[in-house]
């Protein structure tokens, strides 16, 4: 039997940069899964990551294995806490700078989901990992300026730790790929004990 | 007066990248100077990235000088601190190899350090940042197999955080740019409170 396709079920060009640096060998395919009866379900933080990033590679699952083909699907999901409460994405630019406002001079928590199946196997495997970020003190201009830039657009937190936001990132404690939206040491380990797939030989 | 050109005293792919990632608009011009005398002296690891990324924007700076240029000149220097003593890049695949043995399954720091001048000012400041990485044990044929991506060639540790590495680092504890070989968020506020140069407003 072939090798099977990595699929990744995320749209996030963030994400597909994630892959393509780490040299994985996959394809796009989206879900259509509708995520907001789950958003306004009583989840916590990070269960809400988890089950959200559940539904999408089952929703994917789904549609490859109707095409049956053999495939692993890995879907993702990344939300702030702040305080106790969830940040999403930003709507528009004056969310944008309410978020980043509320996160200058401040640490925040950043989860990020992963949801691992495959196709013709019941196996679905899903974890979460959680990483600190601090953000150095920001002027209203400084985050004007930050989002004159278009950075903040479809990111949890409204930033993007490689980019500019580099500048006012004084640390992190966690997983950078956490922080950008995979926890890659966890999928490769999951990979590699749950679906005898080892990433770092392909 | 014109803005100064932003000058990177760096050949490093990496830093290349970082500063693109954040829309920096720089130029390099990479320093000649001799490294191998400071690097048998009797330096702390902080101690010689420090020296080392000062001679180095030294250097650049007489060059640009001569040309009559308005130049802020940034220079860095990486390396792994690793029970007390300091591991530089791999020479080859073997010690390659040995480098990543060693951090399998540990903890290392990472320490980068940065110095910035200006053409005909006198002014220069260096300043140096840590950051812990943690590996998770590695096998010796994922780091045979980590080895043949050919990513350790010219990197301080024999590892680049942001490509493959990504599946091995379990967590770091500081600054991610700092760990890419650039502390961003210091060159930021040393840029702002001592050239009056304003990343966030380019």
């Amino acid at each position: 039997m072939n090798a099977p396709k990595i699929i990744l079920a995320s749209g996030s060009n963030d994400r597909a940069k994630i892959f393509q640096r780490a040299k994985i060998n996959f394809e796009v395919i989206v879900s259509d899964f509708d995520e907001n009866e789950l958003k306004k379900a009583n989840y916590s933080p990070a269960g809400l990551a988890e089950e959200l990033a559940t539904q999408k590679a089952l929703n994917v699952k789904k549609k490859i294995e109707s095409m049956g083909e053999n495939a692993i699907i890995i879907a993702s999901d990344t939300l702030v806490e702040f305080e106790g409460r969830i940040i999403g994405k930003a709507n528009d630019e004056k969310d944008a700078f309410q978020i980043l406002k509320k996160l200058s001079n401040n640490k925040h928590t950043l989860i990020s989901a992963i949801a691992i199946t495959q196709t013709f196997n019941d196996k679905i495997i899903s974890d979460c990992d959680a990483a600190s970020v601090n953000f150095i003190e920001l002027s209203d201009n400084e985050i004007k300026n930050y989002i004159n830039t278009g950075e903040w657009e479809g990111r949890a937190g409204a930033y993007s730790i490689n980019d500019k936001a580099a500048f006012f990132i004084e640390k992190i404690e966690g997983s950078p790929s956490t922080v950008m939206g995979v926890p890659m040491q966890k999928l490769f380990l999951i990979l590699k004990r749950e679906f005898n797939y080892n990433l770092m030989q392909f």
